[in-house]
């Protein structure tokens, strides 16, 4: 039997459909008291990040950065120039993590760990719909359990945190914080398993573990981090049926599994998807799926447009996406654009005068940069923004034949349109598309041919299966 | 400022509704691999409760019982008797938990991580809605920071697990292994927080904490528990508006709180709830909330009664109650009732031949014994028994003032009713009741008096408000 090592890991996720109500904070028990705070210097000894409100005026510095060379408004480091100051500087500016007091260690901040609880959720349900119990196995284990196995002894001695002293007093057999639980379950399945009938045997735990390592950097390689891990014991049909009915009481064997994902996990994700302008996150794990930039200029034009934001993020929110309205009027839409990409929110959503009047709203993709990511006069009608966002995965087509394909993977499809009602017709019978909206603000550019007729056309529009 | 103690509490808790969908295991990772099985002899040496096959033939004994005294077929030791034994004898035999390899530490099955679990998600839909972070702070506190803070220093130091050793060497400073966060909290609180601007500052964690108990018991007190500790801090709206405007850099104070539930919760429920024939959960913390007993003599019995099993399971589980069959049919009805009741099951549902014809069911509850517990005869229509099932607070009422407080109150009245259907039209215009069934298995007794007019009644009728 080896130890359990961290796999390398390419996966989906799915959100929670948390849905918000109002009550009031549980007082199970409460003590006040009053923390002295020092003034603190800003340094780049920790990766602690200034308050939001201080973030325009004096971008963050982080450590490991050696040759940053910046550009003014911007607090993360190129990609391209300085891989590992940009992965820092963007673990610092998001919020995602701080280091701890002890070497190596990492306090992980709520941005950082709504993503990982997104990823515990998904899980979870995954878990358990295939037949998994969650547990818990604790976290001492006796020193010579890792002795006993020599994969053990040879993997894990040089990475261990040994407590030695309990309740003021040397141990007599010291003891291993958990750098896995492989041992301790074994230990533990030996006593639960006593034939065939007590397997399979599917068991997950989430826990933290501790490896000494030498060498550290936030979520990818920390002394402490947080993991699953599932293990499993299971008789395979042959040997049920040859049995542990015959209960000789010899020795058996069972099969068994093991399997984790950790923490180390989201420093990939940092990693795989970021970009110069800072965090992206896939939609499925973002602790904010979509922020709502609300824009005016004018103080007559500030009610309508807060109105219509507090309405569009009371659509989303009910249809179970995590929505944030930006209406602090400290900051410039402009500086909110950066700040929300920089955080790797997917969707941002603007609305401004004009969209109130044409009760629609603009909404650009992280991971599209610009323009090419924006698209203008979404209606503000539930079912259809509700529909957009939920998959704004919109393909623009020029042909029947491509429309085609982007409905039957269950993409919407934007394309120029001027055919009859037959035809549109005849695409919902052929697709079970319908159009969904001619967005007001049409794509500029050369003319266009309609993707059914090939005549001229003044619009696109956008196809989308029913709901 | 102190250090954070666990409260007793008294609370309430809801339910997750689950559904189940079939997909299939996540093959993130896998490493097969042989465990060597020895046989093991049953012994009262740790908690390890037998497979439930084995239970009824050799009932299992546990630690720390000295007086028992067992009548045959109950692995229980009577409450009364000695406390002690029964609550081990319940850890033991519903599988909550067991001892860990280390002294004092403890292993939570699946069974009592669900109870763990269930808090869990009540707990972090409450925080959330009252706008609390979660996050995480690393294990390892330095020691210094536990001598900083005299009241933690008398309070926990002889508790404390200490880390002297990482990586194959000694360490220059000893690590503290948590046995509460609060010291690092506000280590990392002091570099959070620059001014008014960043509070309130609410975070909660879900951790392990260590503390070195000389005497442990399960759940209650052990060396290793899990919680979740809450941690903010406030500025007062007057010393918000003082402020922190005037940024002279000096030293201010921030208002503070601290609140924790822990595993220990568990032993309480445990002690609160139970009784000699075992476990008694709250319906919103209970694993399984329903179980389903089938029952019949006649092999052409069979088909028709594990139908009607089967339906009713799945009209449960679509309304979100964790439901399970007991089909198996290598144990008897009784066996079975016995069975579930020592695991804490709140409700029991039976079908037999007879329920199937009349299309009914027979439901007992955990909290009630015996007959007084059982309603014969309610529909297996599914809005009846899901209605009934989820507000099983039926409450018997002899006049239409006690009908009227029952209704008021959200439960169901059970009455004696020979009133006209111009009476029923009343009641449901004055409490929005409607008669939901006339129970086919009436109250046995004297006679009764229709509560409306005080006529006599054949029957009773079960009120309630329709969903």
């Amino acid at each position: 039997m080896g130890a359990l090592r961290l796999p390398s890991l390419s996966s989906i996720f799915t959100s929670s459909s948390s849905t918000t109500r109002c009550l009031r904070s549980p007082s199970i028990f409460r003590r006040h008291h009053r923390l002295r705070l020092p003034p603190r210097p800003l340094t780049a000894a920790n990766l602690s990040a200034q308050s939001t409100a201080e973030k325009e005026v004096s971008p963050v510095t982080s450590e490991g950065a050696n040759q940053k060379s910046r550009v003014q408004d911007r607090a993360i480091t190129p990609r391209s120039q300085d891989f590992n100051a940009w992965y820092l500087d963007i673990i610092a500016n998001a919020e995602l993590a701080d280091y701890g007091p002890v070497r190596g260690t990492m306090v992980i901040r709520p941005y950082g760990y709504a993503i990982w609880e997104a990823i515990q959720d998904y899980l979870n349900v995954k878990f358990k719909e295939t037949g998994h119990s969650n547990m818990y196995f604790p976290q001492f284990i006796p020193y010579s359990f890792i002795e006993k196995e020599a994969s053990h002894v040879e993997g894990f001695s040089p990475e261990l945190a040994v407590v030695t002293i309990g309740g003021g007093k040397e141990l007599e057999e010291k003891l291993v914080v958990r750098p896995t639980s492989e041992t301790i379950v074994n230990h533990m399945f030996t006593q639960w398993i006593h034939s065939y009938r007590d397997l399979p045997l599917m068991v997950n735990q989430w826990a933290n573990v501790t490896r000494w390592e030498m060498r550290t950097k936030p979520f990818v390689r920390t002394l402490e981090f947080l993991w699953q891990e599932g293990h499993t014991a299971h008789a395979t049909l042959e040997e049920a049926e040859k049995e542990f009915t015959d209960e000789t009481g010899q020795r058996q064997h069972v099969w068994q599994t093991s399997w984790a994902i950790s923490t180390r996990f989201i420093g990939g994700i940092i990693m795989t998807h970021g970009d110069d302008a800072g965090l992206m996150l896939p939609p499925k794990i973002a602790p904010i799926q979509v922020v709502i930039v609300p824009i005016w200029k004018k103080d007559d034009e500030r009610t309508g447009v807060l109105n219509a934001a507090l309405s569009v993020n009371e659509i989303l929110k009910t249809a179970g996406i995590k929505v944030k309205i930006d209406d602090t009027d400290q900051r410039t839409p402009g500086w909110k654009f950066n700040f929300w990409e920089m955080k790797g929110v997917p969707l941002r959503i603007e609305i401004g005068p004009r969209d109130v009047l044409s009760e629609s709203v603009v909404i650009s993709r992280r991971d599209v940069p610009g323009k090419q990511g924006k698209v203008f006069g979404i209606s503000m009608e539930a079912s259809i923004l509700v529909a957009y966002v939920k998959d704004n995965n919109i393909v623009d087509v020029n042909s029947y034949n491509e429309l085609k394909d982007a409905i039957s993977q269950g993409k919407w499809a934007r394309g120029p349109w001027s055919a009859s009602d037959k035809d549109e017709l005849r695409v919902k019978e052929e697709t079970g598309a319908t159009i969904r909206c001619f967005p007001f603000e049409q794509p500029e550019g050369r003319s266009k041919a309609c993707l059914m007729t090939g005549n001229p056309a003044e619009e696109v529009a956008i196809f989308a299966k029913s709901y």
